[in-house]
């Protein structure tokens, strides 16, 4: 019997529209059943997100960003990321990201994780940082389109706020994620 | 000055592309700096997954499906879940998912939250549930290309592993952030 685990070939491929961050490409697969389906599959760019931490009066605040997201019409709080250019090293998007958005400059930046944003249709990889002893060094620059607010929290507040409102990007949760294992595995101590 | 909370207006949508599972629509947007600016927004179904807890000689296990995945041309490993269909109530589609795929009858489902998988292009809702006291009734029932096998971890294997392969689903995290709080909120009990 054919097991999930087992690989499906691509006999063919066929591209469905093209809109600016992705294509939509159509995947005809044999399957390990010995039968051909049909999946539409897309192809953005890698993401990168990253968690800054700025320490205060000793202890964790972390930096986010507020802005209104198009998908749901309406602002959400997350933490600074954005598209990895072809060819970057993500932890350099990330530090990027955080420059841009925030004006903060990162110290060190750690890999915290990477995994797929949704395997099911969509191909990229998403990249998981967190950005310590980040520095004030500069204005926001932001694209034409780009309206973001800086908030800060304390890292107790968010951790516990995570998954509820404005905390409902499910990405952000991945994030924290990662965040919450590497804190327990005292790494970063 | 325009704030990143601030709400577009929409102003013109167009159908770019449908896609089975998904149509692509371009928004024209009046932002609050004045400016109108364009972005795709996909509208996929809700989709609803089922973190399985079966209680074994007193220790929490967690069942678990094995499938390739098309995106990422990989198998992994993820909890059961899928669509909600027109109409249907996320928590129901929650046990059917589980029904289905893994053969398994609830007992009891829980609402662990909802959030939304990306927000900044996607307009739909991610619905996590627990499923308790579940009980093995039924062979699995699957659609022609659904190919997936039933495994079975630890409750303290699977948070351990969760965001490293073969967990590494970007939602199947944010389903384990609401699981991981609920069991620390002592709801269970």
């Amino acid at each position: 019997m054919a097991g999930g685990g087992e690989r499906w070939i691509v006999s063919a491929k066929r591209v469905l529209g093209d809109f600016r961050l992705f294509r939509a490409t159509e995947l005809t697969s044999l399957g390990p059943h010995g039968k051909e389906g049909r999946f539409v599959v897309l192809d953005p760019p890698d993401w990168a997100v990253v968690i800054p931490v700025i320490e205060r009066n000793g202890s964790r605040r972390i930096l986010a960003v507020r802005q209104f997201r198009h998908g749901i019409g309406e602002a959400l709080t997350e933490f600074p990321g954005g598209v990895v250019e072809p060819g970057e090293d993500p932890a350099v998007a990330a530090e990027r990201e955080l420059l841009e958005e925030t004006g903060y400059k990162a110290g060190r930046i750690i890999h915290l994780g990477t995994c797929s944003p949704n395997p099911a249709f969509m191909s990229n990889a998403y990249h998981v940082f967190a950005a310590l002893d980040s520095v004030l060094v500069a204005e926001q620059s932001l694209d034409e389109h780009e309206i973001v607010d800086v908030e800060e929290y304390s890292e107790d507040e968010l951790l516990a706020g995570m998954g509820q409102p404005p905390w409902t990007h499910a990405l952000m949760m991945t994030a924290a994620w990662y965040y919450r294992r590497w804190l327990e595995s005292g790494l970063k101590r």
